[in-house]
């Protein structure tokens, strides 16, 4: 993620420009803040899972314009030189608090605030949501998909079908994150250190004149890993017999059998896995796995499940990689507040839309577990000098309906703060996190949920409330603009 | 598109030491033919867009394995020394033929077709799927677009919704081949020189304590290109007349208005923009520009414009960038033929669904014209050994309803192959073209098709047919499989 400083957009430039007048003529150096934040899950579901902001840090690690960079800007005509000089000495030097990767996530509560000089602040809104935006989309649906697979394994293998290299490299992490076992892709696991697999093609059996010659010399090279594709010609009356008579074959020649079976890739799955299994089990290789592939998404799964489908590995491709109901997760990064020496003043957008309406001032998130469970219950959005502890009574309520309201009773609940700093003055504070842990963590996370929030369809929201100093502040500054 | 050599799935390096191991034991080199097709247009559409070659070329020109991905590869456990060492001096040696970018085509034809030693061709699937299934399916998407725009500027603004990095850049790039006329994403502009735009956002007008000092600052400073955006806090209460009012302070400043206007980008388009249209013409300012944004896609776009929206200048960004509706160009790589030593075997691959069996043989497209019109009658795939003229007549079928037939008079037609070399032994025989000039073409590629072609829904097919000769062919090699 370097190199990519004009992976902006061209406002955030002129805008920048503007800023650098502005505050040159007035000698007044602005500094303003802004929250990243998201106001639908994707899909429908009851949650996101965070992801992407590794590669946010480095994105801001890499920040400089090089002198290619700028003479580019200049050639565009819209850039006098003091600007553009002054972004040869660029730097990113504000804070950033994120929620970690891997976290469970609502809409509506900040994945990240950024505080710094209202130039630096503006110019990476643009790459921190392309690349937050995308890989909280694919995790999501990564975890819809490993939630309807239950403890089975599922593998990315999605990258002929991603919207570039990129989009299947981060998107196969972000699929990780999000639960899957292991990628297809071979890069993504030499830079991630993730588990990669796969097998062989169609193309590996037609290759040769016959189904069970190319079966045959798979098998002699992987004893090890032998997992037949089984569909190329006729998966019942020629593929699974074939594989049937290599992996017979295979223990005549005293191979211990590990890591075998075979891929269903087209046709019914449900069918065809049953059939299948009690083919193999019949023959002897009652440890066989089944593997299958072909357009499989949560929904997929789910019905094949229901349907008694003998399957153990679920490879999910293009609808994993695209997340192809809904491919945008629709992160936006809105200003908050802006100082201009010292002094912060709250900001907010209007809409007709209410539910578009921004929530001002700086902010702090608590997460609400049940102490006895440990189940979340809500999150609470306040500003960022209020305090919170669990020693005394908690009211929270809705903010689109007032009277709906929640008093927990002290002592019954914990509170954990989810903003974690990332950038001081500049300085990244945050150590890289292996991705199998960050795996792991998500998985954990997903179990802080009832199942009612976990469905995958018209699930119960988690309450995300804001304060009465936040709710406060918000209407008082709608009814200021109002006027 | 260098340092990908890694970007591939894992069974494609699996079956090339399978193949490497192989060949090392018969001593007999294989060689294959491979075609890339798709089976549906993206969204119903009438046609596609080829997009993504060029890429598709860098990635194959960089193709080296460097000790550090061996190295990687070695860790996995999954390949012997022998193999390994191989890649240290791999290199693509074969042939590759394209259909030119911006070039519009139709499902089941070759977009590209490689023909190389096996373990060659076999690597390259992945990331040449990858490439050329994103920018195709963004390049038709945005022809989409452009079309129900007609002639009005229509410009790419996606970037922070688009999966990762790559996927904005490259879709920026498909983007204007399809038609936009401009790009946000700076990184593309500098990458391609194609043209960016952008003016400020809701973030520039909050910083100011009042909408009409932000309006007045950034007319100060922009003045050669004052598009305001009208909407923060109420389009036609607050931000048009604010804009109407700062025009006005500009021309009694003497300035000479150009490239200026509003942006709307919330509320009805519809409304917002024939109230703003007649406030600026009754203040004086018709030739303000109003550029709206928000949530379009082609259909939303046709239906302001048969409201009579008076929006001149549209900006588009997830449904674009994402292919929202439809994410995935179903790009497919499959064996054609094999050569074991010189002399070509076609080789197919059988389905439950007819429309899944691929079609044999190595081969090549004509491109059939209507001699009067220039448009695009009928596309005949043929073995690459025909060949066919317009000196006599030309009967064509389609390959799952034969008897619907056609027969072209001598003369009444043109021919065009449309695959064209783009590697021979493994050398590029094409140069780099004008991302400007591509767009150019595809404009007057979409006036080679009638309109009932470029219908949004439900449009006519063009007929893509087999000649009799590969038709045969296929025929008796189902046959032949199935007995």
């Amino acid at each position: 993620m370097e190199g990519l400083s004009l992976l902006t957009d061209f406002y955030e430039l002129t805008m920048m420009q503007a800023y650098y007048l502005t505050e040159r003529k007035s000698g007044e150096r602005q500094s303003a803040a802004f929250d990243m934040f998201y106001r639908e899950n994707p899909d429908g579901n009851g949650y996101a899972i965070a992801a992407g902001l590794w590669q946010a840090v480095e994105y801001i690690n890499g920040l400089r314009f090089g002198r290619e960079d700028v003479d580019y800007l200049k050639s565009t005509g819209a850039f006098e030189d003091g600007f553009l000089d002054s972004l040869l000495t660029f730097k990113f030097t504000g804070d950033v608090n994120a929620i970690p990767e891997g976290t469970v996530v609502f809409p509506n509560e900040p994945l990240l605030t950024v505080v710094a000089p209202v130039m630096e602040a503006q110019l990476i809104e643009t790459a921190l949501l392309n690349i937050i935006n995308h890989q909280s989309l694919i995790a999501t649906k990564a975890a819809r998909i490993a939630q309807a697979a239950s403890d089975d394994v599922v593998i990315e293998m999605g990258l002929r079908r991603a919207q570039g290299p990129d989009a299947g490299i981060y998107g196969a992490r972000a699929a990780i994150i999000g639960g899957c076992a292991a990628t297809s892709n071979v890069l993504a696991g030499r830079m991630f250190g993730v588990p990669v697999r796969g097998t062989h093609a169609h193309s590996w059996i037609m290759s040769f004149d016959s189904e069970i010659e190319a079966f045959r010399m798979y098998a002699k090279i992987y004893p090890d890993s032998c997992m037949l594709l089984a569909d190329t010609y006729d998966t019942l009356k020629s593929g699974v017999p074939n594989a049937i008579a290599v992996f017979g074959e295979m223990r005549g020649q005293g191979f211990e059998l590990k890591n075998y079976g075979i891929r269903l890739d087209s046709g019914d799955l449900a069918y065809l896995s049953k059939k299948a299994r009690r083919m193999l089990d019949g023959a002897g290789f009652a440890e066989a796995k089944i593997s299958a592939s072909g357009d499989l998404d949560e929904h997929l799964i789910t019905d094949l499940k229901n349907q008694g489908a003998r399957i153990d590995i679920w490879g999910v491709g293009t609808n994993l990689i695209t997340s192809k109901n809904n491919p945008a997760f629709g992160g936006v990064y809105k200003m908050a507040a802006v100082s201009n020496g010292g002094k912060w003043e709250p900001r907010i957008k209007l809409s007709e839309n209410p539910a578009k309406v921004t929530n001002p001032g700086r902010k702090k998130i608590h997460r609400i577990y049940d102490g006895a469970t440990g189940k979340i219950k809500a999150d609470l959005i306040a500003l960022s000098d209020e305090s919170y502890d669990n020693g005394s009574d908690l009211t929270i309520f809705d903010p689109f309906a007032t009277w709906k309201r929640m008093t927990l009773e002290a002592g019954s609940f914990t509170l954990r703060e989810l903003l974690e700093p990332v950038f001081i003055g500049g300085a990244c504070v945050q150590k890289k996190r292996d991705v199998m842990e960050i795996r792991e963590y998500s998985v954990a996370e997903r179990h802080t949920l009832w199942d009612e929030h976990k469905r995958l369809t018209n699930p119960h929201p988690i309450p995300v409330d804001l304060s009465k100093p936040l709710y406060d502040l918000k209407q008082r500054m709608i009814a200021s603009i109002r006027a």
